[in-house]
């Protein structure tokens, strides 16, 4: 194709249950292409020692991050423990315009609201091979009072459910995080081979 | 996943203009993987040297073909020359459950019988890379007649038309062919990867 040679990236949502291995995935499908980059999200929290503005966070105060839901500058948001965190549009867009595949990796709700404002947005869920074993790996800290394991594991419940509503689900079984960074990359691959995709060749067809 | 073993393969079919390509793209296809084999077409054409029964084709006679369509037994047929060509249910069915992605080659409207019959079939059209490449090649034999020319001009114009029918297009230009096989295979793992697919892991998530 003609426009092979500034394609735009394919914005791609990335979730999954906490303990399945989403940072160990990812890991292995950074390594694996340079045509994948992370999102880099703005917060309200105050910057960690050697955290970098725009590379690890956009720091903002909370008064510029609420301007910036008012302005609708974020594809979502949500906040945790008494601070904001959220995707920045503007990042996210010169990123994928420069070609690259732009990574989000966020729970449920803030990828269901990603899908509402893109639809083109590929969302791929990060399995556990089974509700067992994962369980088991949630509750491995056995130091932990009780009500903190149940509570890790209603919120994994509740991920899990939302499983049918992704484009595509990966398993993440052991040491099988290659085998999902590859499902990822064909995943994203594919999605490229749309028709509605090709618009400007096919119409030449028509 | 538990059913890994013996996961059915995927139904392939590959479409596209006289002239793409696709000969040379299902070659480095059938290279690079094992996991797809051709399906073998039923004919009422008489064996030529060296065809072998199974192979190449089923060899049937007039009467036999007619009773399969008549049963039920064909993905799809069509008359050429004075002979019958179909796709038996029976190989597919077989291959399929072995595991094999199975390839079916056939034109469009066979292609959108068998989408009809077996809506999870993988449809995926080889396109060129523009209309008037495809056209100088089809009519680069100048010894031919003008009307057999655009007689082939208007039947790849015809299938071109079909793209958007199907569910992945690849560009074949000029040395891809190997870029279209890997299109094709990316596009098979990532349909096994729809939620759809995975019923049996998801039913206990939810």
């Amino acid at each position: 194709m003609s426009n092979k040679k500034c394609e735009k990236g394919t914005l791609l949502v990335i979730s999954g249950p906490s303990g399945v291995g989403k940072g160990t995935v990812l890991a292995e499908l950074m390594k694996k292409s340079e045509d994948y980059a992370y999102s880099v999200s703005a917060t309200t929290r105050a910057p960690r020692e050697g955290e970098q503005e725009g590379k690890n966070y956009f720091f903002k105060t909370k008064e510029e991050f609420e301007q910036m839901i008012e302005n609708g500058e974020l594809l979502e948001y949500a906040s945790y423990n008494g601070n904001y965190y959220g995707t920045p549009k503007k990042y996210v867009d010169k990123m994928l315009a420069s070609g690259k595949n732009v990574i989000l990796e966020i729970e449920v709700q803030g990828a269901m609201k990603v899908k509402k404002l893109r639809p083109d947005a590929v969302m791929v869920f990060i399995a556990p091979e089974s509700k067992d074993v994962l369980y088991e790996r949630l509750s491995v800290r056995a130091t932990e009072p009780k009500d903190v394991i149940i509570n890790r594991i209603e919120i994994a419940e509740r991920e899990l459910r939302a499983c049918p509503f992704y484009d595509y689900v990966t398993v993440n079984a052991d040491g099988k995080a290659d085998k999902c960074a590859e499902d990822i990359m064909a995943a994203v691959r594919a999605e490229k081979l749309k028709p509605e995709k090709m618009f400007g060749l096919i119409s030449e067809f028509i």
